[in-house]
C-alpha cells in the first residue's frame, strides 16, 4: 500500500488528464428517463466499464430490465482490510428546458467565476463529476502500487428516474455486491470550504396522475358550462394537497414523521446558514413550507408534497376555445422518519379518488418510491472518516442531511443490511437538474483527494 | 334575376365541381393561432379572392396587421333590392392532437356514416363548408342571369384567434362594408332535419396567465418545501374559481347577466332537447355546470369561465423532480346579456392577483374580447328567412341560441350598427375544434340550396 503523501501527489499529476476524461464521459447524453437516449445510456456504461477495467478492476456492463449497470471489483494486497462498495450513477436529468443553458448542455466547458473554475455541463456535479472523483482516487493508489482497501465499484443508469431495475440486481447479486461499508459520493459538501457527511436522507415516491373526462376535446362554446373539465378536477386536487398553513392534508401523511433529537437540533440551529440568502439566491425569499419551521428544517427533515409538472389542454401560441378530454400532472413526495412509501401513495390515490367527480376517470402510473435513511449514531467507519475529511479541508466536518433521495442507500439497508456513507463534493448552486449545471474544478481535484484520504483511513 | 327554380336545379347540377373546391380550399392548411402557418392563411384569403373574382365579384385581399381579409362587392340588376353583407372565416384551428386523427387533418376525404356521406378534414365544418354554400348560392345565380340583392362578401383569417384586427378594419372600412342585413353562416341547424336561425351568440373574453417564482427551475430534492411551486399557486386560483354549485366566484361576475325571458323559457323547455343523450355523445352523463340550470341553459345562456390548457414543469415522459420556475393557463369565458368583457377580464385579474402569495409575479396576456349579442325580436327579414328555411328543409326553423361567440356579430352591431341573421347548416357532432371534424354532404349541398332561397326572399 503506496504511502498516502505519494497518493496525493499521483492525484495532483494527473489533473490535466483526469479533467480531460471528466470532458469524455459528459459528451455522452445518458438521460435515462427518455426513451430517445437509451443508446447514450448503454455508451456511457460502457465507457466506465472501459476505464476501470483499464485501472486493473475486474469489471464488466452487466443488462437489466432498464439502462445496465457497470460492477468492477479489485483487492488490496492486505487481507486485514475493509471492504466497501462505491456507488456512483452516470446517468442524468433531461437537459431541457434547453433554450436556458448558456452554452450546450453536453459540451462540456470550463468557465471561471469569481476566480474559481467550474466544468459547465449537464451532470458535471450529478453524478458524472462526483463519481470520478472515487475512480480518479483509484487511479492514483493503482499507480502507486495498489488500492488500501477491497472495493467494489458499481455504477447504476437509473437514479434519476427512481432505480426501478436496481431492487432485481440487488437481489440477484447480493453476494457479489455485499460489502463492509457502502460509499456514496453524490451529496454536497456544507459549503466550498467546509466538508459534510450526509446522515439523513429523505426518501421520495412519485406518482403521476391523469384525469379523464369526455371521449374527446371539446368545443367550450358547445359544451362550455355543462361538460365537466379535467383541468379543474387536477387543480382541485393539487390546490387541496396543503392547508393554510403548509401542511399536507392527505390523511394519515404524517404518520411516522418525528421530531429532530434535540442535540441534532440544536446543532442545526448553530450552523451557520441564511434561509434568506439560500433562498434568495433564486429569486426567492418567504420560505413557502409548514409555518413555525426554518428553512433547513424543511429541506432536511420535513416531508413534502410537489407537483413537477402539469399539462392538459392546448399548449401552443395564442389561445384555442377548447375542453380537453384530460389532464395530467406528475407528483413528488419527499419523505422523513419511517413515514412509509407505499402508505403514502395509496392515501395520494384516496385522496384523489374522493375528488372525483361524476363522469371522470382516473389512472396512476407509478415512478418509483423509497423510504426515507438515517445513518446510525457514529460509527468507527464515520469517525475516522471525519479526520480524514477535516484533514484534507482544514476543516471540521459537518454531519448533515439532505433533501434529495438517494434511493439506493435505502435499498442497500434493507436488502445487503449495508450502512452507508455519504460523502459529496457538490455545493449548493451547482444548479443540478437545472440548465448550466455546474462542478467546481476544487470539488473534482480535492474530491479526489479527500476519497485517498478516506480510504486510507478506512484501512487503518 | 333568374327563377328560384332554375338556380337551385343549377346548384344540383353543380355538385361534384363545388365538392372538388371545398376540398381545394380545405387542403389549405389555414391555422391562424401558430405563426408557423402564416404563408397558408395567406394562400386561402388568396384562393377565395380568385374563387369570387371568377363570379364577376369585384374582389381584393386586403392587408391587416394580421391575417388578410378578402372583401368582394356584386350588385343585383334590380335597384330596389336589400344589400347584404355576407361574413365567413377561412381561419381554422390548430389539428393537435394530431395522433387521434383517423387522417391527415387537412387531406380531406369522403366518409360515409349510417348511409350518410360527410366530408372529414379540420375546417370542413367551421368554417369553410358553411361559407363555401353561399359561394356556391352566388355562382347558380351568376350562372342563371345575377344575383337577387346586393351582395359584399367579407372572409376573416382570425376568427380562431379571436379577430385582433377586425375592429380596426371595420373602422376604416365603415362605408365599404355597411349593409342592410349581415349574414353569417357559422353556426348548427338544430338537428340533420330541422333548420334554426341563430338568435342568442354568446360572447368570448380570453385571457392567458402566467405565474412565475424562483428565477430557475430547482430540484424539488435540495428546495421542496421552502421553495413555492407555482403550479400549486395556478392550481388555486382555478379550484378557486367556482364555488360548490358550479357558479363562478370572481366578484361581480354575474352583473349583467339576465334571466331568460318568460316566453324563450317556454320555447326551450318545450323542445325535444336530450340532454343526457347530447353529453352521452361525448362520453359524459352529468351536467357539470350552476346546479339547478338544464343543460341548454348551461351552454345557451349562462355564462362560464374555463380553463383551456395549462402547462408548467416536466412534460416529458417518466419523471423530473423539479419545481418549476413558472407555469401558466389559458382561460375563456364565455358572456351573455350584458356582461362587460372589459370588466370582466379586470375582475379576473384582480381575483388572480388576490391569490399571489410572497415572491410570486403574475402576466395577464390578453387574446381577444368580445360582448354577448342577441338578435332584436323578428324582423321581416327573419320571417322571410324562417319561411325560406323551411321550405327547402320540409320543417318549422327554430329560433335558438349558441354558446360558441362569433365576435364579429357584436362588432358588426357596434362599429356599422348592422343586425346580423345567423343561419348554418353544421351539425352538432361534427367535431368542430376536435380530431375527424367532419361536414355533411346534406349540410353543403341543402345549406347552398337554403341560401339561394333565403336570398330571393329577401330579394322579395
Amino acid at each position: 500500500m503506496p504511502a498516502l503523501d505519494a497518493v496525493l501527489a499521483k492525484i495532483d499529476a494527473n489533473r490535466d488528464a483526469a479533467l480531460a476524461r471528466l470532458f469524455e464521459l459528459l459528451r455522452i447524453k445518458s438521460v435515462s428517463t427518455d426513451p430517445a437516449f437509451k443508446d447514450e445510456c448503454g455508451k456511457a456504461a460502457a465507457w466506465l466499464c472501459a476505464e476501470i477495467t483499464s485501472l486493473g478492476f475486474e469489471a464488466s456492463v452487466r443488462p437489466t430490465a432498464g439502462h445496465p449497470m457497470v460492477v468492477g471489483h479489485i483487492k488490496a494486497k492486505r487481507r486485514d482490510v475493509p471492504h466497501v462498495l462505491f456507488y456512483g450513477h452516470y446517468d442524468v436529468q433531461p437537459a431541457d428546458p434547453l433554450e436556458l443553458w448558456q452554452t450546450s448542455p453536453f459540451e462540456p466547458r470550463i468557465d471561471e467565476v469569481d476566480g474559481r473554475k467550474r466544468v459547465v455541463a449537464r451532470g458535471s456535479s450529478d453524478d458524472k463529476g462526483q463519481l470520478l472523483t472515487f475512480v480518479e482516487a483509484c487511479r492514483a493508489f493503482v499507480e502507486g502500487g495498489g488500492v488500501p482497501c477491497d472495493i467494489t465499484l458499481m455504477f447504476e443508469g437509473e437514479e434519476e428516474c427512481g432505480s426501478p431495475s436496481l431492487p432485481a440486481f440487488l437481489a440477484a447479486n447480493k453476494d457479489e455486491l455485499k460489502a463492509d461499508l457502502c460509499l456514496v459520493c453524490d451529496t454536497n459538501m456544507w459549503d466550498a470550504k467546509t466538508p459534510m457527511i450526509t446522515a439523513m436522507l429523505r426518501g421520495l415516491a412519485l406518482e403521476e396522475v391523469v384525469i379523464r373526462a369526455a371521449s374527446r376535446d371539446l368545443h367550450s362554446g358547445l359544451f362550455g358550462g355543462a361538460a365537466v373539465n379535467p383541468i379543474r378536477v387536477l387543480s382541485k386536487i393539487i390546490a387541496d394537497l396543503h392547508d393554510d398553513k403548509g401542511r399536507i392534508a392527505i390523511p394519515g401523511f404524517y404518520e411516522g414523521v418525528s421530531e429532530l433529537p434535540p442535540e441534532i437540533a440544536e446543532q442545526w440551529r448553530a450552523l451557520p446558514f441564511d434561509g434568506a440568502k439560500f433562498l434568495g439566491n433564486v429569486g426567492l425569499s418567504a420560505p413557502a413550507g409548514e409555518a413555525g419551521r426554518s428553512v433547513l428544517e424543511m429541506i432536511w427533515a420535513r416531508p413534502t408534497c410537489d407537483v413537477n409538472g402539469v399539462t392538459g389542454g392546448y399548449q401552443g401560441a395564442g389561445s384555442k376555445t377548447v375542453l380537453p378530454a384530460q389532464a395530467s400532472a406528475k407528483f413528488s413526495f419527499r419523505l422523513v422518519g419511517q413515514q412509509n412509501p407505499e402508505k403514502i401513495l395509496e392515501a395520494f390515490r384516496e385522496f384523489a379518488r374522493a375528488r372525483l367527480p361524476a363522469d371522470c376517470k382516473v389512472e396512476f402510473i407509478r415512478h418509483g418510491a423509497s423510504p426515507a435513511l438515517q445513518l446510525p449514531s457514529s460509527s468507527e467507519a464515520l469517525s475516522r472518516a471525519r479526520r480524514a475529511l477535516a484533514a484534507e479541508w482544514g476543516q471540521e466536518c459537518i454531519i448533515g442531511g439532505s433533501g434529495g433521495s438517494i434511493p439506493i442507500v435505502g435499498d442497500f439497508k434493507r436488502d445487503l443490511g449495508m450502512d452507508t456513507m455519504m460523502i459529496g463534493f457538490a455545493l449548493e448552486d451547482d444548479r443540478i437538474h437545472s440548465p448550466n449545471e455546474k462542478y467546481e474544478l476544487a470539488s473534482f481535484q480535492k474530491g479526489a483527494r479527500s476519497w485517498a484520504r478516506v480510504l486510507d483511513a478506512l484501512a487503518g
